[in-house]
């Protein structure tokens, strides 16, 4: 099974496409239809659920043909491991995180994580995500998956402490739990407290999690 | 409106009872008839979540009438309280857990907060109420009014820090969220970790929150 959500070098969007035909067509398999699909995908798992998000209901919305979302993204799951992954823009930060060193390491990750969830273009994924793995196992799996995967070996590998994935889940877990706490049971203080208030509080104990044998 | 889901003094357990009436009046109104209710809202709601859940079902299901539901906890919400209540007993192990004193304050909210994760009997409701919570704004603010009421403020108002609700309500983040990742998402290795491990991680992070300034 393969889990890699990057599109293939061959695929459509590569293919040298004809001058003349519909505008329509170069829209559902040009350049831009991998992004498109994503975000549909992220937009529809937002909307409506991990269940009642189907493939074809994602081509529809990004105006592909749902073989298109299959050719770059595979089954469903691969589609909302994707979706999961351009919220965190993992290939991107993460490495920009881990570059400082242990140095901070704690205040990067908190500013990092906060930051995620106050865009409002991917808490509202993020939230269907986390609703979707309360309520079915599938999508639990997919997360569990993405986050072990994608995430938390990524920082676990570079650290130096015994057990590094068990600090890096601590440390996941308290920022998923401020996040259920902060913008879904919206429990105050901490609802309303400035990103930064939070950051301060927790960057302590991420850092001793990730940085104190 | 009320919030209190304890049983009136003058409920239909204390009145007097008829000798020799059909055994199924005892049990409908007798002194487990509360007892009953509550656990069978604990299983209807851990079963069909908040949404699916009515006064009705778990009166059938407590062998009672819907009336006493009422006559007991009231509205649906305030049912839905008192199950979650229940669960964490509050009333009899958060004044056990403070009057220890701050000395080893984290470590024993830790255990409790494991405590009651690890118990089958309490880990089934308490997913449900994640559940409902993430997918029901009703279930939410149940959830927070009693999250922030009988919980957080009832530890907060013994803290000697500033902003201790704010603090309350990070140490509770980061229970919640391991129970999101251990739980739910089923992350090893916390998924399998001794509670003792996590305790012992956990347990000076919640002391940092609760106790320093």
């Amino acid at each position: 099974m393969t889990t890699d959500g990057g599109s293939g070098p061959h695929g459509p969007a590569e293919r040298p496409k004809r001058r003349g035909r519909p505008a329509r067509t170069a829209e559902a398999t040009g350049p831009g239809a991998r992004e498109r699909i994503l975000e549909a995908a992220r937009t529809e798992f937002a909307e409506r659920g991990y269940d009642k998000t189907s493939i074809r209901g994602i081509a529809k919305r990004a105006a592909v043909d749902a073989a298109l979302v299959h050719h770059y993204f595979g089954t469903k799951d691969e589609v909302f491991a994707a979706a999961i992954e351009v919220s965190f823009e993992p290939a991107l930060v993460i490495p920009a995180v881990l570059a400082g060193g242990t140095d901070g390491l704690g205040e990067r990750l908190a500013r990092y994580f906060i930051g995620v969830w106050e865009n409002p273009a991917t808490r509202a994924p993020l939230l269907a995500i986390m609703r979707s793995a309360l309520t079915h196992e599938a999508a639990a799996k997919v997360l569990r998956g993405f986050v072990l995967r994608r995430l938390l070996e990524r920082v676990a590998e570079t650290l130096d402490v015994p057990d590094p994935t068990f600090r890096a889940e601590l440390a996941a877990s308290h920022m998923i739990g401020i996040a259920m706490l902060r913008y879904v049971i919206k429990a105050e203080p901490l609802a309303s407290a400035e990103p930064e208030k939070i950051v301060a509080m927790v960057a302590p104990t991420l850092q001793r999690y990730l940085t104190q044998a």
